[in-house]
């Protein structure tokens, strides 16, 4: 089953914003066993989008359009499919009442704009947008599914999740895809395929296997399309035993999760508590642990001690190991795991201080060096590493690697 | 001049790369004068590939194509192109020496599949690939230019760079291009469109405006295509002239800038210190601005009070406010921010306290209330929000307009 996206917007075009609507889109759909026949970007003019519409509809069974859909005047999409479809267009009053029900929520009068967002084609299914005044706009012609959703990343991708792939599975029979996710940390990609080469070809030959290297991390993406999904993923859960086995400590997650989400799952479980100190990642590693939703439960806080100074007051750091080491030290970085952990009195503690780049190297100590410790209820362990040039992967790599050291703990 | 992006490769339609390549072309070839009309993403099939660089070629007048220029089987592109323009296969020495010199340089022996990128159309303009071994190809039609490069992207983007650009100005007669950023925060795209709606109405047919929303900011673009840069500059600083006027307190920045960015400038430049205390956004204010290169500068760090213990022994928050008013209220926010002025030694504080949800809403403070203080040199100044149900969005917005109240204080 064929689908096409259309992603309508001139900052596309312009290389201003990185499509990573298409992007997601792709995924999601791909996953519930959708075939991405071709991605479109285009401009918000009328004959652009009627012309690219009727390239996808010739060859796809479903075609995803965002952008355009805003109150302003240079959102396009709606009339231009209004018009293509031969509709007319008419107030709807639960979008309405929606719209409203934001816009004054948000101390905000009902304007003109706001106003214009309620009036919809009458020849569509009205999809409703939980985050966003701009509803969705689901068309059905000839059997092929035509859905226009807003740009807005957050706004689209929820209508995607909550309202379009329920309707889509509904209406149309779909192959099972599973893309099982098996989450490494420790080892670059190239030791890694080389450590499970033998393994990677004597795959069966319906598991298709993907390398996802990111800062910090490799994903190995097992993959495999059929009819039956419990035989599938059979298959798949037996190499993954067989990988497992062939790297034990690298693998952190075969579920989908991310090394904080693992982390927490364990503190939340086991009712034990963390705090970080953080320099160099400037509050990462709190952002990371903080994000998933329930994280107060065993989280209770950071000092983040960008200057030596709150190293010193807030920490309890010895000015004589900075003097002698400097901040990027095992001395310092260990006071620094042991004073948070005492002052906020939790079970673990977790310690960061390193050059993040560009500036501030030396010849001793370039730009990517990076001490991590880990305090625990037992005692205290530290590593240096020394990562990249780039100072936001760097930030990334050292934080996700700090999650690791932790879990290594456990 | 228009001009049209194919990329081509399944990874990008899965969903499994983010499609950097077409961003950093559009923006490149944007900035020499082009109209980027439409960028497509496709699978490496021959009917496939045809059928969109007929449609390409049929409204631009230069087409570039990534991906699929490699020597495995799957790689379908060069073939597919040589037979389009008719031309045959020859090996050509000046490719066959650099693939020559690359392989062995590395230590490898040169194989089959290494000969097999020497073998180009002889139709075509073979373009030197200073990083890696497939070549580009320069085809020329009806006075139309389509190149088709690697889709590795440092590969690309070095030939790009230093080939293609070059050789298109001097094919083309290209205008001059604008895109100028006003970055607003404060106020809804419909309630923007609103105040702006007579200056945008008024504005110069030359400029053409767009709104580009994301969570807690709106940013403007202005853009103007001509042929006198100066003159068309000038007429842009005269409209952003009057649009500070219409919003003078919302917009802060027209530089290209991030909120961060702005903030940090100003104390840099005026010696100034900033310290910061999270509760809800547990790091995320940190970490937008240390991800900032000197950073170091200005910031000393923050106190992340995720449980009220912190709160109280770390930033002198009192218990009986904590248990009169809850840990969201002003009374709470304002203590954090005078708690870690005080201990950081600063001359201003950012606190922020509130529900990020998804859980621990109630009818009085819903998920999404969010209290923000910004302590200055002079007092304090505190305001409450209430933003949506996400998590994640939650979080940014927060962050984001927590950086633009301290903004406002400068």
């Amino acid at each position: 089953m064929n689908l096409d996206i259309i992603s309508i917007g001139d900052e596309l075009l312009i290389g201003q914003t990185l499509n990573t609507n298409a992007f997601w889109m792709s995924k999601a759909l791909n996953q519930i066993g959708f075939t991405i026949r071709q991605q479109t970007t285009i401009a918000d003019t009328e004959d652009v989008i009627l012309s690219a519409l009727e390239n996808s509809l010739q060859h796809s069974d479903v075609v995803l359009v965002t952008g355009g859909l805003g109150p302003t005047n240079d959102d396009l999409t709606m009339p231009t499919l209004n018009k293509y479809f031969g509709g007319s267009l008419k107030r709807d009053q639960k979008v309405f009442d929606h719209i409203k029900q934001l816009v004054t929520g948000k101390g905000f009068e009902m304007n003109e704009n706001n106003q214009k967002q309620a009036i919809v084609p009458d020849n569509c299914t009205v999809i409703h947008n939980a985050n966003g005044t701009a509803p969705g706009l689901w068309f059905e012609k000839d059997g092929k599914v035509i859905v226009a959703m807003p740009g807005v990343p957050y706004e689209m991708k929820a209508m995607v999740s909550d309202e379009i792939i329920p309707r889509l599975k509904k209406q149309f029979v779909l192959p099972e895809i599973i893309n099982q996710m098996v989450y490494t940390q420790g080892m670059p990609e190239s030791m890694l395929a080389e450590k499970i080469a033998d393994w990677e070809n004597n795959l069966p030959e319906t598991i298709k296997l993907a390398y996802l290297p990111s800062p910090g991390r490799v994903k190995l993406r097992l993959s495999s399309t059929g009819t039956d999904r419990l035989l599938m993923q059979n298959y798949i859960d037996a190499e993954i035993v067989k990988l497992e086995a062939l790297i034990p400590t690298y693998i952190y997650s075969t579920d989908n999760e991310d090394m904080a989400a693992v982390v927490g799952t364990y503190l939340n479980e086991n009712k034990l508590t963390l705090a970080t100190a953080e320099s160099c990642t400037g509050g990462y590693i709190a952002h990371l642990i903080t994000r998933i939703a329930g994280s107060s439960n065993y989280y209770k806080g950071s000092v983040i001690a960008y200057a030596n100074e709150i190293k010193i007051n807030e920490l309890n750091v010895l000015q004589a190991d900075l003097d002698a080491f400097g901040a990027v030290s095992r001395a310092v970085v260990e006071q620094m795991a042991l004073g948070v952990k005492q002052k906020m009195n939790t079970d673990y503690a977790i310690a960061i201080s390193g050059i993040a780049g560009p500036t501030g190297g030396s010849e001793e100590k370039p730009v990517g060096t990076v001490w991590i410790a880990v305090a625990t209820p037992d005692g205290i362990s530290s590593k240096k590493y020394v990562f990249g040039k780039l100072r936001e992967v760097n930030i990334q790599r050292a934080s996700i690697t700090a999650l690791g050291m932790l879990r290594k703990e456990f």
